[in-house]
C-alpha cells in the first residue's frame, strides 16, 4: 500500500481541490464524478477505487479548464502544489521517480471531457523522456532499442501534439535514415539508429520551434498539460460542440498516469483476455499473452502470442504454454481481477494487463464483443447466475444479430474466392449452379440441381425461379428490391445490388471482377456479408439453442407489440408461427396469382373486353384462392390474418418476352398483336404510382368482388370444418382519399349481404387500408371513419415522401450514406424525421377520428429493430415483417418496452 | 296596381305572418330574407317589389316547415286564412279566379329552401286543372289541344310528385297510345287523343292510390304543399345535408305563383332576350320571341324564333320581323325592365318573358352566360359606364377564359368530322398532316409543311418534332403528361390522352372511331376542346382587343402576387414578357441540352468512365450554356430569372432505338455494346424516383459545377455589354434533405468563389430549391436554413403526395372523376386537403426558420386560378406558368387579392 493521498495543509485557507489520485487499490474519484473528472478519469477512478491494480495516476479536474480561460489562460495558484504532491505519490507506490536518470517514472497526458469530442489533442506516452532517464530506461530493462525507441516516439509525439510540429517532418526524416539503412520496416532500425534518430528529431524541434526539446520532465509535462486544455478551444472541437449541442463552459480534464512495461525481463508480460469466451459464449477465460513484451510487439506480428488458459493450451496442442502455467500466481490474481469484474460491470470484460517486473497491471477493461452466438448465451447464463436479471438479458441481445443463428452460415475457416460484393440482401450462405432465367432454375432444380438464380433485376414474373433456387444474386436493386424482399420473406439467402456483375442474358453468362462465369458454374453467395464467391465455399448449419427458446420467451413476457407476419405461402407461414408469429399482418394476395394454373386465367382476365369477360376469368380463380385462404387459415388458426386485395399493375402478369407472348396469344386464342397492343397499353411510365392497388379495384371492381368472396367462402369453409373461427381483415391498397376506401368498402360489404342472403350467415371480417401514400397519412382523419384498420405500408410511403424507388435507388444510396445524407438506408431503418412525422401524424389523426382504430406497419421496417423502436413509441398496435425477422422483431419490441421505461 | 295585401283582422290576436306575397309591382320579402322565404321565394319578391311585371304569388315561409314538423306534421292553425287571402290577390290581380270553369286561375307549386338542394320536390306546374278549369282554359286560349295537353302533364306531375306514382306507368301509356295512333312524337297527339290520355292517367291515378284523382283545386293545392314540406325530410335530401353540413331545422319555404301563358292569341308571346351581346359582348339587346307561343314552342323546334331587335331583323335579311317593329309597346317596356335590371343587377341580364294578351310578364331574370370575348367587353364596358367599379371588372372575367382569346380557335360556323376525343391539354386549334416521328415531323416543316405531330405519348427526344409541329396529339398521356406541359409552354395546340386512338407506328398509321388515318394525310386538333377532326377545319384568329389590355392594367394596380413564367427558350421568354411577365420562375436547363449540337457532347459526358471524362465533356457545353442564359438575361432584362440546373434522369439523353443508338456509338466511337450496356445501366423501373435532381448533382458533382459556372460568366457578361443587371437564382431540385442542399450549395459557392479569384469580381445570385417532395415540406424548417427561396414544383409535389403519375393517370382518372373521388384533376388545380397541407406546412416552417424566404410555386399550379387563390391565401411571394398563361395569372392573382378582402 503506498502513502497518504496529500491533503491542504492546515496553516492556509484549505484549498480547492484540483487533482484527484487514483492507483494503489484507491482512488479519490469514482465514475459518477464524470463532470468533473472526465468520462476517462472517472473510469480509471472507478476501476482503481473497485481496487484493481491500474497503474497509478492523477486527474486534473475540469474546473482547472474552466479557471484557466477564466483567467486569461492562467492556472490556479496552488494547482502546482497539488500536481506536485500527486505525482510524488505516484513515484512512491512505484518506487520511481519523475526525471531520475536511475529509476525514471514516466507518465502519459492524456484528454478527457465529459463527452467524448474529436479534434482535442489525445495522448502523450513516455513523457519524461530525455537524455538522461532514457539511459535509465534502457538499464531498467535491459534494452537500449526500446528506450531510444520510446523516447524517438516520444519526441515525434510531443513534437506534434504539443509543440505543434508537423508530422510529415519526422516521418519523412524516418524515411530518409531506413533508406539510408537500407531498412524496410522501422524495426529493423537499431538502437543506433534510433539514437541517431533522436538527434535529428531534436534537431527538427530547434528548428521548428526555435527552441531546443525541453529536457526538464517538469516542463515537459506543464507543456501537455496545457496543450491539453489548449485543444479545448481549437476550432474543430468547438464547431463539434456547436452542431452536438455540447456546452463549451463543460470543459476537459486532464489524465496523468504512470507508464508500465510489460518488456522489462522474463518476469513481464503484457496480454490481453476476455472472462467469457467471446466466440461460444461459453464461461471459461479466453486470451492471449506473450512474455517479456509490449502490447506492440503483438500488433506487429512479430512474435505469436500464447493461450492464455491451460484448456485453451491443451486444446491446440501447445501444452505448458499458458499463462496458467507459466505465471500461476499472476494468473490467480487475474482470475480474482476477472471476477471483481464481472459482478462490478455484471457483463463479459475484455482485459488488456501487463506484468512488470512480477506486478499486475490492468491497462483497460470494457465490455467484450462477442458473436451473436455467444450474446445469447451469456445474456441467458448471466440471469441464471443471479448476475443481472431477465430484463437486463433481453437488453443485452443485438436483435439484428439474432439473424446469423436463423440461417446457414459460410465455414469461417473455409478458403474462398471472392469475385464480386453486392448488398447483404437476405442472410444465409448457399453454393449453387448459376443460372439466368427463372424457367431454368425450376427445371434444374426438378431435376434435383442447386441453383443459384442470376438476374439483372427480378420480377413477379421470376417468382417460380426464385422458388426453386437455393439462392438470388442480383446486379441491380437495393436492400429493399424486389429480389430483396422476396428473398427475405422466402428466407432464401439473396445479394443483390451487386453493381460489379455485368449480366449478359444472351451469352448467358456473367462477368465480374474479371472472372467470367458461364450457365451450370457453381458460385457461393453469402446474403449477410453480400460476398459473391467462385466455386463451393462450405457452409456450417445454424444450431439454435434452448437459450434461444429461453430468451424469447423472457422477451414475449416484457414486449407489449404484437408480432405479426407477412406471408402468403403455406410454408412461410408455418415457419412464422414456429417462429413465433401471432398472425398475419401482411397476405400480398397478388403472389397466389403467378401460379401456373391461375396465371392463365389472370392473363384471360387482363384481356378481357369488358366486365364480363372479366368476371368469367376471375370465376375460374375463385376457388383458387378460396383454397388458398382455406390452407392459410387453417395454418393460422384462428390467430387474425390481414388480407391485402390485389396491388401490383396488371401488366405484371403479361409476358414480357416475344416467345412467351407468342405462346399465351396461342393458348389464349388471340391474335399475338391484339396482346401486344393490350402490353402496350398497360405499360406505364412509372408503374409505381400507376394503376395499381385500389385503383385497379375502382376501375376493374370485378377483381376485388372475387377476392372478397373468396375470403368470406373460405373463413366459413373452415369454421366448418371445425376448424378455429376466423375474422378476416381486408386491407385495401395505395388508398389516398377516404372516398375511395369508402366506394371499395361498400361493395366488400355488398358481396357480404349476398353471402348472407346465399347462406344465412352474415360473415364476420374488418375491412381497412394501408396507409402507404403521404396523402393517406394526412387525411387519415377522413379515412379511419372507414376503417377499422389502418397498416402502415412504409416502403412505399419512404419511396413516396422521399421520392425514391426502391428498385432503384442502390445505384446512388451508397453515394449518400458517403456524403452523411442519409445515416441509414432508408427503407431499412425508419426516417423519423420524414416518414415518420407522417406516420406519426396518422396515428393521432387516425385515432382522434376512431379511437377503437387498430394500427399496425407491415413495412420491411416492421423487421428492423430502431423501426420497431419507433412503432412502441407511437404506441401502435403490432408489427408485421418477414417470417425470419419474426424472433428479431419479439426481441426488439421487449427492448423498445424497456427503453421507453427508461426514457420514462 | 292590385288591392291591398292581407292584413291580420283587428279582433284577433295579431296572427304570425307565414305568407308573403309578390306580383303586381310590389312585394312583402325582399331578397335579403332568405332563410325565411328560400332562394327562390327570396329572388321573386326581389323582382317584384324592384317594379318588374313577374306573374303574382306568394311564398309559404320555412317557420311553416319547422311548425310543421315540430307539431307532428300539422300546420299553423292560422295558415290556410293567410294562404286563402294570398291567392284572393293573384286571383284579384289577373282578373282570374282559383277553380273557376270561366276563367281558371293556375299556379304553380315549388319548393325553395334557403340553400338548393338536391332530392326535394322541384315543380308542380298548371296546378288548379280538372274537368270543368281545362274547358276554361281551352276557351280562354282557343286552344284544346294545348288545354289537354296541359292537363295531362299536370297530373302525370302531380301524380308522380305529389301522390308518389311510378312516373313510368304515365310513360307507358303515352307511349301505347303513340303507337296506336302511329304517331311519332307527343306532339302529333291530337287534343281528342289527349282527352282519351287524361281519362287514362286518372285511371293510373286512381288504381295506384285507390282513390280518384283529386279534382278539388284547393285539395290539389294542399296535398303540392304537404309534398314540398314532406319531402324536407326525405332519406336523398336528409343525406345531402349531413353530407353538406347543411343544418336540419333550416327548413324549406313553398312558392305558389300563377301561371301566364303566350299562346292565348295574337296579342301573346312568348321570349329570350338578353341586355347586351353575348357573343360579342356589344352593347346591344339581343334576342329571339314568338308570337302566340310557349316556351316549349321554341325547345321543341317547331317553329323558328324572330329576332328580337330591328336591327337583328336587318341583319339577318328577315326585316319587319322583329319585336320592335311588331310589339313596340311590349318592346319599350321591355326594354325599361332591361334597364332597370342593368341598373339593379349590375350586369348583363338573360331574360324570359312571356305577353299575355298585350300584358308582359317576366318570368325570369339571370346573370347572362356569354364568351369571354363578351365578358371582357362587357366588364370593361359597365366599369367605363360606372355601372360597377373596377374592382368589380376585374371580378367578372373567368380568368380560365381567356385562354380562348389567346390562341386561334375553330370556326364556329364550319362543318367538322370528329373521329376521337382526348383531353383539351393545350388551346388552339390547327391542321396539319399527321406525323409520327419527330425527325419526320423536322423534315416536313423545313420542305414548309404543317404537321400534327401523333404519339402515343412523347419524351424529351421528341422535343425538336415538337418544336416543328403545328400541335401535338398523343394517345396516352394526362392533362400535365410531357407532351400537354410542353406544349403548353410553347403555346402550341396540343390534345392528349385520346384513348380511341390506336398508333401503329410500324405501318405508320392510326386508326380512330373506325377511321383509318395514314402518314400525310391531314387532320384538325382542337385543344381547347379536345377533338380531333378529319381534315382540314377552317380557323379564327385570335383578337385581342385594347380591353384586354385594359383590364389587365386594371388587374395589376390590384394583385400582390408576382407573375413569373416558366421559359427556358427566347422565343418563350419574349413570348411571355409580352404578356406581362415579371420575371423566370423556371428555366428548365435539361431542354437545352438536347439541341443537336449539345447532345453529342450530353452523350459523351454520360458514356465518360470517369469524373475527368465528364469534366472534358461539360467544358464543350459550358460555352453554349452560357450563351443560352446570356441570351435569356438579355431578353429578361434585369428581372428576376431562378435556373433550375438538371433535372431529369440521364437515360432520357440516351437513344432510344436501334438505329440511333448505332449512329451515336459510331459517331462516339465506341462500340456499340457498351453503349446499349451503359444504357441497360441508366433504365430505371420508375424513373421518376430514381437518380434525378439534385442526385445527379451530388453523384456527379461535375455537371453542376459547370452549371453554375456558366451561370455567373453569362451574368457577367451581360452586365459588361451593358445590360441590365440580374441576380440570377439558381435553383436546385429534388432536395429530399437539407444536407443536400448544403452539399450543393456548398459546390456551387466554390464555383463563386473560384470565379471571384478569376476576374476579380464575387458574382452575386441566389441559392434557392424546389420543394417537390412530401419530405421535403416536412423538413422545410432544416432546409431553409440553406435556401433564399423555395420553388413549389407542385407537380412532383402531387405525383408523391397521391403516388400517382401524371403520366399514367390519364387511364383512369376518368374512372375517378366519375366515382366523385376528385372533383377536379389534382394535375390542373391543387389538391388543397392533401398536397395544400405541405405547402402550408412548408411556408410555416420555411418562414419561421428564415423570415425573408422568398417563396414561389412553379408547378402547372402556378396557372390555374383556383390553384392562384391558394397561393394568395398562403402569402406566397409569386407564381410561375407558361407563358400563355400569365395573363390568366396577373388577372386570377388580382381576383384571389379581391377574394381575400371579402372573405376578411
Amino acid at each position: 500500500m503506498a502513502g497518504p493521498v496529500p491533503q491542504a495543509r492546515g496553516d492556509r485557507e484549505p484549498m480547492k481541490k484540483w487533482v484527484y489520485a487514483f492507483g494503489g487499490g484507491t482512488a479519490e474519484g469514482r465514475a459518477a464524478m464524470r463532470d468533473l473528472l472526465g468520462g476517462k478519469g472517472a473510469n480509471l477512478a472507478e476501476m482503481a477505487g473497485l481496487g484493481l491494480p491500474v497503474p497509478p495516476g492523477f486527474t486534473i479536474t475540469t474546473e482547472v479548464c474552466a479557471h484557466f480561460y477564466a483567467h486569461d489562460r492562467r492556472y490556479p495558484p496552488d494547482l502546482e502544489e497539488q500536481v506536485t504532491a500527486a505525482m510524488r505519490r505516484v513515484e512512491e507506490l512505484l518506487d520511481l521517480r519523475f526525471g531520475d536518470p536511475e529509476r525514471p517514472l514516466l507518465v502519459s497526458v492524456r484528454s478527457g471531457a465529459p463527452v467524448s469530442m474529436p479534434g482535442m489533442m489525445d495522448t502523450v506516452l513516455n513523457l519524461g523522456l530525455n537524455d538522461a532517464t532514457v539511459e535509465g530506461l534502457a538499464r531498467m530493462g535491459g534494452d537500449r532499442r526500446f528506450a531510444f525507441d520510446s523516447y524517438r516516439r516520444f519526441i515525434q509525439m510531443y513534437g506534434d501534439v504539443v509543440l505543434g510540429i508537423d508530422h510529415y517532418l519526422f516521418e519523412d526524416q524516418l524515411e530518409d535514415l531506413k533508406q539510408s539503412r537500407g531498412c524496410r520496416f522501422d524495426t529493423d532500425l537499431d538502437a543506433e539508429a534510433l539514437e541517431r534518430l533522436v538527434e535529428a528529431y531534436k534537431r527538427i524541434v530547434r528548428e521548428a520551434t526555435g527552441a531546443p526539446f525541453p529536457e526538464d520532465p517538469n516542463a515537459q509535462l506543464w507543456g501537455a498539460i496545457g496543450a491539453v486544455f489548449g485543444s479545448w478551444m481549437v476550432p474543430r472541437a468547438v464547431t463539434y460542440r456547436r452542431l452536438h449541442d455540447i456546452p463549451g463552459d463543460m470543459g476537459t480534464a486532464v489524465n496523468v498516469q504512470a507508464m508500465v512495461f510489460g518488456n522489462m525481463g522474463e518476469d513481464c508480460a503484457t496480454g490481453v483476455a476476455f472472462t467469457r469466451n467471446p466466440s461460444t459464449g461459453e464461461k471459461a477465460y479466453y486470451g492471449e499473452y506473450l512474455i517479456n513484451a509490449q502490447g506492440e510487439d503483438v500488433v506487429a506480428g512479430i512474435r505469436t502470442p500464447q493461450p492464455f488458459t491451460r484448456a485453451m493450451a491443451e486444446a491446440n496442442g501447445n501444452a505448458g504454454s499458458s499463462m496458467e502455467e507459466r505465471m500461476p500466481e499472476t494468473f490467480a490474481e487475474l482470475v480474482r481481477v476477472f471476477e471483481l469484474l464481472e459482478r462490478h460491470y455484471r457483463d463479459m470484460q475484455d482485459i488488456e494487463f501487463t506484468v512488470q517486473r512480477g506486478r499486475l497491471f490492468v491497462l483497460q477493461t470494457r465490455t467484450g464483443k462477442r458473436t451473436a452466438q455467444a450474446a445469447l448465451k451469456i445474456a441467458v447464463d448471466m440471469a441464471r447466475e443471479g448476475l443481472i436479471d431477465r430484463r437486463e438479458a433481453i437488453a443485452r441481445v443485438d436483435p439484428a444479430s439474432l439473424d446469423q443463428l436463423l440461417h446457414p452460415s459460410l465455414d469461417p475457416t473455409a478458403e474462398r474466392r471472392v469475385i464480386a460484393r453486392g448488398l447483404p440482401a437476405s442472410p444465409g450462405a448457399v453454393s449453387g449452379e448459376v443460372v439466368f432465367t427463372a424457367d431454368e432454375a425450376e427445371r434444374r432444380a426438378q431435376a434435383g440441381r442447386e441453383v443459384v438464380l442470376v438476374r439483372i433485376e427480378t420480377s413477379p414474373d421470376d417468382i417460380h425461379g426464385m422458388h426453386a433456387a437455393r439462392g438470388i444474386l442480383t446486379a441491380r436493386g437495393g436492400m429493399t428490391s424486389h429480389a430483396a424482399v422476396v428473398a427475405r420473406g422466402m428466407g432464401k439467402p439473396c445479394v443483390c445490388g451487386a453493381a460489379d456483375l455485368s449480366v449478359d442474358y444472351t451469352e448467358r453468362c456473367f462477368t465480374a471482377g474479371g472472372t467470367r462465369v458461364a450457365e451450370g458454374e457453381v458460385i457461393t453467395i453469402d446474403g449477410g456479408t453480400g460476398q459473391v464467391m467462385l466455386g463451393r465455399v462450405p457452409t456450417v448449419d445454424p444450431q439454435l439453442s434452448g437459450d434461444f427458446a429461453t430468451l424469447m420467451g423472457w422477451a414475449d413476457e416484457v414486449r407489449r407489440l404484437r408480432v405479426r407476419t407477412n406471408a402468403e405461402t403455406p410454408t412461410d407461414a408455418r415457419t412464422a408461427v414456429r417462429f413465433g408469429a401471432e398472425g398475419i399482418g401482411l397476405c400480398r394476395t397478388e403472389h397466389m396469382f403467378f401460379q401456373e394454373d391461375r396465371i392463365l386465367a389472370m392473363r384471360e382476365m387482363i384481356l378481357a373486353n369488358d366486365s364480363a369477360g372479366r368476371r368469367q376469368a376471375l370465376a375460374r380463380i375463385l376457388p383458387m384462392q378460396r383454397r388458398d385462404f382455406v390452407e392459410l387459415f387453417e395454418i393460422m388458426a384462428g390467430r387474425p390474418v390481414t388480407i391485402r386485395l390485389l396491388d401490383p399493375p396488371l401488366h405484371e402478369f403479361l409476358p414480357f418476352d416475344e416467345a412467351e407472348l407468342e405462346e399465351v396469344a396461342a393458348s389464349a386464342g388471340i391474335d399475338v398483336r391484339v396482346l401486344r397492343r393490350r402490353l402496350s397499353e398497360l405499360r406505364e411510365a412509372n408503374p409505381m404510382l400507376g394503376l395499381r392497388g385500389c385503383r385497379l379495384g375502382i376501375v376493374y371492381p370485378e377483381i376485388y368482388e372475387m377476392q372478397a368472396r373468396a375470403i368470406f367462402e373460405a373463413a366459413r369453409e373452415v369454421e366448418e370444418r371445425g376448424g378455429d373461427p376466423v375474422v378476416p381483415e381486408i386491407m385495401i391498397p395505395l388508398v389516398a382519399t377516404a372516398r375511395e376506401l369508402e366506394l371499395v368498402k361498400s361493395r366488400i360489404d355488398e358481396v357480404a349481404r349476398e353471402l348472407a342472403e346465399e347462406t344465412g350467415q352474415a360473415p364476420h371480417y374488418l375491412v381497412g387500408t394501408m396507409i402507404e401514400l403521404p396523402r393517406a397519412a394526412l387525411r387519415a382523419g377522413a379515412i379511419a371513419v372507414h376503417a377499422a384498420f389502418f397498416s402502415f405500408g412504409t416502403n412505399d410511403l419512404t419511396q413516396m415522401t422521399l421520392g425514391l424507388s426502391r428498385d432503384d435507388a442502390g445505384k446512388f444510396l451508397e453515394s449518400y450514406r458517403k456524403a452523411g445524407i442519409f445515416e441509414q438506408d432508408p427503407f431499412q431503418t425508419l426516417d423519423r424525421e420524414g416518414v415518420g412525422e407522417l406516420v406519426r401524424l396518422a396515428v393521432a389523426r387516425g385515432r382522434e377520428a376512431r379511437p377503437d382504430l387498430k394500427l399496425g406497419i407491415c413495412g420491411e421496417h416492421g423487421g428492423d429493430p430502431a423501426s420497431i423502436a419507433f412503432c412502441e413509441e407511437l404506441g401502435l398496435d403490432y408489427v408485421s415483417c418477414s417470417p425470419y425477422r419474426v424472433p428479431i422483431a419479439r426481441l426488439a419490441a421487449a427492448q423498445a418496452v424497456l427503453a421507453r421505461e427508461r426514457n420514462g
